[in-house]
C-alpha cells in the first residue's frame, strides 16, 4: 500500500526532519530578506535531484516531483520566513541570529515539506500525477509572499492545494480543519480628522480635533453591534489615537489607526464603507474635514468543503493522529488565503503543543516553541491528503 | 414736590391696590380668554373718565393720561393673565374659578398699574408728557400678546417703557435690575428621526431610531461645552424622547423635543444652526433622515442702560426700598422684550416675599403667593422713574 | 421494509394529513388558552384506540405507541398553538377565528404528528422501543409549554427527541440541520433611570434622564463591540426609550426596554452582567439611581451531534427531500430548547415554502402560508430517524 | 494741584519711560531666571534714593516711597519676566537675547511703574500715605511669583493694590473695567486609564483603552452643558489624548490631559469632583481603573467694586483716555489674582493696540507690539487712583 509505505518512510526521515527544523530555527531570516533559507532549500533539491526553481514571485522556490501515473496536480505549501523577535528560549537550538527567531513555526513547516517531499520522490515510480512543493516566502508580512508567487506562475496547472499551521495551543494529536471560512481577513485602516486648533479656553473658536475624536471613536462602535449580521463575525478596533500637544492648547487634528477582521467579502466591503460613512457623518456634525485609507491586507482563508474532506478522511489513517475537531473560526490572518481564490484547497491546523506545559506560549512570543512530533503528522497528513485527492 | 405727591397718595390708595389685587385674584382668566378682566380694567378707567382703549392686538387694553405739560411719552405696561393651576392656598382671596389661578403675580402688576393710573390722573395738571398704560394679555403664552399688541400701534409715539415684574423669591424692599440681557430667549424644538424598524435580533436590516436618537442627544452635548463662547449663557435641553413600542421590535422612528435658553441673537442663530449640523452628520453617519423644526419663542429681555439707570436712580428715593442689586441673568422668558426691541426701556423685578416664611414658593406653584406691599414699591418706582424721565 | 412501508403509508395518508390541518387552521387558539385543540386532539387518538393523557403540563398532551419488540424511547414533538393575528389570505381554510390565525404553521406541525402516530401505531407491530408523541401547548409564548411538560414528566425515560419548525422562507425540498446552537436564546431587559427633573432652563439643578438614558445607550454598544467573543453571534438590542413629558421640563426618570439574542450561556452570562456593570457606571457618573431587571427567555437550541447526524441520514433516504444543508444560526427563539437540555435530540427546518412565489410571506405575517408537501417530508423524515435511532 | 503735577511730570517723563521699556525690551529674561532685570530695577531705585529690597519671595523687588503726610498704604504692581520666544519684529530695539522676547508687555509694565515711582518720589512732600511699588518675577510660568512675594511679607500693612495690563487688542485710548471676576482661574487635570491591551483582532480579552478614554471625552462634555449653572462661564478643555502604539494591538492606557477655566470657586470646586465622579464612573462601566490627578493654576481675578470705582473714577481725569468700558470676563489668567485674595484692589486693561494696524498681533505672538503711548496713561491712572484712594 503506497500510505503505508509514505507513512513507513516519513517516520524513518523524522530524525531529519528534526535535523533540517533546527538548522532553520538556528538561521532565521526576516520576510523578504530570506536569502539563506532559499539557497538551504534549493541545495536541498538539488542534492536529491528534484527539479526546483528559485525567484519565484521574487522571494520564492517551488519543486516538482512528477509520478509515473497521469493525474492531477496537487500543491503543498510551507512558509519559511522568520520574525524579528529575540528569542528567550534555553534550547540548543536557539537562535543564533540576535533579534531574529521563528517564532511561529514556519521552521517546522519548512522541516516538513522537504521530508515529505524526498519521501514522495523516493515512491514516485508509484505515484499518480504530479506534485509541487511550494516554498513561500514573507506571509508575516504583507502584502506577503503568496500573491506575487501565484502572479508569477506559481498554480500554473496545479487542481488543489493543501497546507498546514504548527499550531502550539492546540494538543499534539488534534487536527483542527474548518470548511468555509477558517481565517480572518485582516485589514488596515487610518483616519485623519482636520479640525482646528486654539486656545484651551476658547472651545467656540475652534473645531476640537480631540472631542470630535472621541465621538467617532464611539459612533464606530455601533457598527459591529447594530451593522453587521450578528452571525458574521467581525472586528473593528482602533488601535490607535492621538491628538493634542498640550493641556492648554485645543488640538487641530486627530489621528486614530486601525484594524478590521472579517470572514467574508460582503461584511468587509460593508465595514470598509460604512466607516467611511460614520467618519463622513461624523465630521459633518462637526464642520471638519477629514482623510481616511482602507488598506486590504490578507483576505479570509475560506476552505472548499470537498478537500477538507479530504483532509478529514486522510487525518483518520494517520499514526499519532488522536482527535479530529473542527475549529472555531480564528480571528488571524494568513496568506494561504490567496491560493484558495485561485484553486480548490483546504489549509488546517496541526496540533503542536509541547509536552510537559499546561498552556503553551502564544505564537510570536520570545519563548515560543512546538513539539516537533507534530511535524511528523503534518506530513503524514498532507501527503496522504495529496495522493488520496488522486483518486477522488 | 411732585415725586412726594405722588408718593403719598399712592400710600393713600394702598387700600384700594389691594382690593383691586383680590378680586382680580379672584377671578382669574386664562392667557387670551381673559375677557372679564379687560371690562374690569376698561370701567375701571371709564369711571375715571381717563381715556382708554380694548381690543389692542385683540385681547389688550390701552389708557392714556395727559399731562398739562408739552413733554416725552412714557409707557407703562402690566400683564393680566392667569395660569390652569388650581390654587392650594387657604386665604379669603382664594381664586374662585376651579383650575385657574394667578400663580405668576398679574393680578399684582394689574392693580399696580390701575391704581398709579388713577395717581396720575389725579396729578396731571402738575404733570409734564403723556403716559401711557400698557395692560397686557397672554404674558404667559407664546407667541403672547406684547407682539399683537405693538402690531395694533400700543407702542406709536412712545418714548420709553418701563415695566416689572412682583418676584417672590426675592425679599420685599429689594429691587434688582440688571443692564442689557436680563432674562432669556426661550425657544422649541423638535427633532423626527426616520430610522427603519426591523427584528430585534436583525439589527443589521434595520437603522435602529433608539441607537440613533441616543448618539444625537449625546452629540448635542458638545454644543454648549465646545461652541458656544463661555462668557454668553445658553442652554440646549432634550426635555422628551420616545422612541419604540416593544422590548424585541428595533424602533421606526425616535421623536425628541427641547428648549434653547440665550441671552444674546448671535447665540441664537449659532445654536439654531449648529443642532441642525448635528443632527444632519449624525443622520448621515446612521444613514438615516430627519425633520427638523425651531420655532422661537420669546426674544431675551434686553434693558436700555440710561433707563436702567433712570429705575436705579429712582428706586432710591422710594420709601420701603433697602436694597437695590444688581441681578444675574434670569432664564425665564417673558415677552416684556418685543417692547424693548422698539423703544428705549428697562423691566427690573420688584422683591415680592412674603413675610414670615423662610423660602417663597416659586413662581407658578399652587401655594404661590405676594407680599402685597411690594405693589406700592412698584407703583412707587415706575411712577418715578416716569416722572424723571421727562427731565432726562 | 420498515422504512418504506412508513413512507408508503403517510404517503397514503396524505390527504388525511390536510383536512387535519386544513381543520386546525380554520380553528386557531391562542396560547394557554387551546381546548378545542386539545379536544380535537385526544379525540383523534382515542378513535385510534392510542393511549393519550391530556393536562400534560396544565395544557399540553402526550401519546404513547409501543412497538412490538423493546428498545429506546424515542419522543416526537409538535406545538399546537397559534397567533393573534388577522388572517388575510383568501383559501378555503381560512381561519374562522376573527383576529387569531396559525400563521406560524404549528396546525402543520400537528397535523404532521397525528398522521405519523397513526401510521407508527398500524406498524407497531414491526416496531421496535416506544414512541412518545408531546402535543405541546403555548410554544409563542413566554414561558412556554415546553418547561411546565417536562416538569410535569413528559420526558420520563425518554431516550431522544426529534422535532422541526415547517420554514416557509427555505424551498420545499429541502431540510436544514445545524448541530451545536442553532436557535438563539432570547431575554428581556428593562432599566430604569431615576434622574432628577427640573426646568429646563436650569439643567445644573437636575439630573437629566433623557441625557443620562442617551449615554447608556451609546455605552451598551461597546458590549457587542468590545466584551463579547467576535466568533460568539451575539445581539443586545433597545427596543424602546421613554424619558419626559414637555420640552421645557427635564425629564426625572428614563425607561429602556430591550432585548439579547445569544447562542452560548457564557456569552448570555456575560451579557446579563455586562448591561448591568454598564449601567452602573453610567449612573455613578451621572450621579443618579437605576433598578435594572434581566428575565431569561428561552434559552438556545443547541442540537446534539449524534442526533442531528440521524436527521441528516434519515432526509437522505426521504422521499422528496432534494437538498440537505447546514443552517446558519437563527436569532429567533423555540422553547424546543428546554427537551434538549434534559435529553438528546436534534431540532430541524423543513423547507415549505409555497409554490408559485418567488418570496414567501414570513412567519407571523397576515398572508403566511406554507406548502403542504412539506408536512409530508416532515413526516417522513421524523418517522425515519425515530426508527432509525433504535439501531444506532 | 497734586494730581495735575503728576500728570505733567509724567509726560515730562515719557522719553525715559520708552528708553527703560527699550532697554528692557532688549534684555528678556525668563521666568524665574530674572538676574539682570532684577539688578537694573534695585539700581533705578538706588540711583534715585528710594528704599528698596530685593530676594522678596526668592525673585521679587519692592520699593517703598513715603508721604509727608501719614495715610493708606497702596500697592502698585508690574510683572517683569519675559518668554521663550524668538522676536520676529524688525525694530530697533529688537531683543538681543535668542528665543527669549518681551511678548506680553511686562518690559512695558516695569517701565510705567519705574517711572511713576520717580515721579511720586518728586513729589513725596505733597503726598499723602505710603506707596509700595512691587515689581514681581514669573507671572508667566505657574506657580507664579506673587503667591510667594506675599508669603515673604510684601502686601503687609498694605490697605489696596492696583494694577494694569497693556492690552494690544484693545485700542490705545481705551482703559477696561471690570467688576467682579474679570479673569479666569486656570487649572490643569491629567487622567490616566489603565485598561489591558491585547490582539486587535481579541478585544474581548481586552479593556480597550482607546475607546474608554473616548466616551470619557464624550461624557466630560456634560459637565459644561448639564452640570454647571449656565450663568457661570466655565470651560473644560481635553488638549490631548494619547492612547496605544499599532493599528492591530488593543491600548493597555490612555492619557489625557486637559485646562479648567472658572470665574468662581464653588463652579471650580464643582468642576474638579465631576470630573473624577465621570473618570470613576466611566471606568467602573468599563472595569478598568484611573488615576485622576487635578493642579490649580491661578485662581480668578476678582475684583473689589470700591477700587474699581476709584481706577473709573481716575481714569475720567485722565488725559488720552478717550473711551473707559466695561470688558468681558477674560478667560485668561493672572497671578494678581493672589494680592485681591488679601487686600482690596482692582486690576484693568489698558488698551495698547499699535498705531497704523488693523489688527494687533496677540499676546505671545513673535511680532507682538504695543503702543508705547499707552505706559503713559497707565501711569497717569495707577497714580491717580493712587492719590485718589487717599481721600477715599
Amino acid at each position: 500500500m503506497l500510505e503505508g509505505k509514505l507513512h513507513d518512510r516519513l517516520e524513518q526521515s523524522y530524525e531529519d526532519m528534526i535535523k533540517v527544523r533546527r538548522y532553520l530555527h538556528q538561521h532565521p531570516e526576516l520576510s523578504f530578506k530570506e536569502v539563506q533559507t532559499v539557497k538551504y532549500i534549493v541545495n536541498f533539491y538539488n542534492k536529491l535531484g528534484i527539479e526546483v526553481h528559485e525567484n519565484i514571485g521574487k522571494g520564492g522556490v517551488v519543486a516538482r516531483i512528477k509520478g509515473v501515473k497521469p493525474g492531477k496536480t496537487i500543491a503543498l505549501r510551507a512558509d519559511f520566513d522568520a520574525l524579528p523577535i529575540q528569542e528567550e528560549n534555553d534550547v540548543p537550538y536557539k537562535s543564533l541570529v540576535p533579534g531574529v527567531m521563528h517564532a511561529c513555526g514556519h521552521d517546522g513547516h519548512t522541516a516538513t515539506l522537504l521530508i515529505l517531499a524526498k519521501v514522495l520522490n523516493e515512491l514516485k515510480d508509484e505515484l499518480t500525477g504530479e506534485y509541487i512543493m511550494i516554498h513561500q516566502h514573507a506571509e508575516e508580512l504583507a502584502p506577503g509572499g503568496a500573491k506575487p508567487m501565484i502572479e508569477d506562475g506559481c498554480l500554473q496547472g496545479v487542481d488543489a492545494i493543501f497546507g498546514t499551521h504548527l499550531w502550539a495551543p492546540t494538543p499534539t494529536g488534534t487536527i483542527q480543519y474548518r470548511k468555509g471560512a477558517f481565517m480572518a481577513a485582516a485589514d488596515l485602516f487610518e483616519i485623519n480628522i482636520q479640525g482646528r486648533g486654539g486656545h484651551g479656553a476658547q472651545p467656540h473658536t475652534t473645531k476640537d480635533a480631540v472631542a470630535i475624536g472621541a465621538q467617532l471613536v464611539t459612533n464606530l462602535q455601533h457598527l459591529v453591534s447594530r451593522k453587521v449580521n450578528p452571525i458574521n463575525p467581525a472586528v473593528v478596533t482602533i488601535g490607535s489615537f492621538h491628538s493634542g500637544n498640550a493641556f492648554n492648547i485645543i488640538a487641530d487634528t486627530a489621528v486614530l489607526q486601525g484594524t478590521v477582521r472579517t470572514f467574508d467579502e460582503k461584511t468587509r466591503d460593508l465595514i470598509e464603507a460604512e466607516i467611511e460613512r460614520i467618519v463622513k457623518g461624523t465630521c459633518i456634525a462637526a464642520d471638519c474635514t477629514y482623510e481616511y485609507q482602507f488598506h486590504r491586507g490578507y483576505p479570509a482563508v475560506v476552505n472548499h468543503d470537498f478537500e477538507t474532506d479530504v483532509v478529514i478522511d486522510s487525518a483518520k489513517s494517520v499514526n499519532g493522529v488522536e482527535h479530529i475537531e473542527e475549529s472555531e473560526p480564528n480571528m488571524i490572518g494568513e496568506d494561504f488565503a490567496y491560493y484558495l481564490q485561485h484553486v480548490k484547497g483546504a489549509f488546517f491546523f496541526t496540533g503542536a503543543k509541547p509536552e510537559h506545559i499546561d498552556q503553551a506560549y502564544p505564537h510570536h512570543h520570545p519563548k515560543f516553541d512546538i513539539n516537533e512530533k507534530a511535524m511528523l503528522i503534518a506530513a503524514k497528513t498532507l501527503g496522504t491528503a495529496a495522493i488520496r485527492y488522486q483518486e477522488k
